[in-house]
C-alpha cells in the first residue's frame, strides 16, 4: 500500500483538529510531518476527486474537510488513493493452456478467486465499519493534548 | 499483490491432483497454464523454503508437496509469497517534524496504524482459516472433471 494511505489519513485528522472554517495548503500540512509537499498534494486532489476533501484556490485557499469524520470511514480514503481493485488479482490462468475448461460458457468463479476475495471482503468489512472520528477518539485518548499543538501550530504559521 | 500467488496457488491443488508420489517440473506446471517457467520456479523455491513444497533434483526431480493440503492455508502460500509484512506499513510520520511528540518514552500505538492493524488482522485471520483442500473442495465441485483432466495431462507429457 502506498505510503500516501499514511499521510492521507494523519492530514485527515490534523485538519479535523484545525477546525472546519480553515482551508490549509499542502505545503503547511506537508511541513507539518515533514513530507514531500508535492507528492502529499496529489494525494490530497484524490481525496478531494473523492469528496472527502475541499479545495479552494486563491490567497486564502488549501484543503478542508468535505464532510465531518463521523462520515469517513477508513475505506473511503484508501479507496481514493489506492482504487477499489483487490489485492489479489486473478487473471484466470485455470482458462489457459491444456487445462482450460470448455470455452464459451460462463465459467462459475475459480475457487481459489473465491477464497483469497473472501479475505479481501474481510478487510474492507473492517476498514468500512471504522470512521475517521474513531480514530480521532482513541488518538486524543492517547495524546490529549495533540489537538491543541495542533491548533497553536497551524494559527501561528500562516 | 503478485501475480505469482495466484499461480502458486494452481500449482499446489494441481500438485495435489497429480498425486503426491510424482514430483513434476516447474517448466510442465508452468506449461499447463501457459506461464513462464522461470518465474514460477521462483515462486515455487518460495514455497520450498516455507515449508509447502519439496523439491527433488535429477531426472525424476521437481516440485511435490510437503504437505496434504488439509494443513496449508492460504495464509501460508501468500506469507510465504509476499512476506509477513502488513499492506499498510506505519512511517511513524507523527514524530516526525514540529507535530513530533515528547520524545525518549515509549508512545503508545498511532491510532491509525492500530486501526489499519485491525484490517489486516481481519484478512489475515479468513486467508488463515481457509486451507488449500476446502478450496479444493470447492474446485471440484464446480469443475469435477478437472482432477481427471489434471491427471491424465500430467501423466501423458512426462
Amino acid at each position: 500500500m502506498n505510503e500516501g494511505v499514511e499521510w492521507a489519513l494523519h492530514s485527515c485528522l490534523n485538519l479535523a483538529w484545525i477546525g472546519p472554517g480553515r482551508a490549509v495548503t499542502a505545503a503547511r500540512l506537508a511541513a507539518y510531518h515533514e513530507l514531500p509537499a508535492a507528492y502529499l498534494n496529489k494525494q490530497l486532489q484524490a481525496l478531494v476527486r473523492a469528496g472527502i476533501l475541499i479545495s479552494a484556490s486563491g490567497p486564502k485557499g488549501g484543503f478542508r474537510l468535505a464532510r465531518d469524520l463521523d462520515r469517513i470511514t477508513l475505506m473511503d480514503v484508501v479507496t481514493a488513493l489506492e482504487g477499489p481493485e483487490e489485492a489479489f488479482r486473478c487473471t484466470e490462468i485455470r482458462q489457459r493452456g491444456p487445462g482450460a475448461g470448455p470455452t464459451g460458457g460462463r465459467a462459475p468463479e475459480c475457487a481459489i478467486a473465491g477464497a483469497m476475495g473472501r479475505a479481501d471482503l474481510a478487510w474492507r468489512r473492517e476498514l468500512a465499519a471504522q470512521t475517521l472520528d474513531a480514530v480521532r477518539e482513541r488518538a486524543e485518548r492517547q495524546a490529549p493534548d495533540a489537538p491543541d499543538r495542533i491548533r497553536r501550530w497551524f494559527a501561528d504559521v500562516t
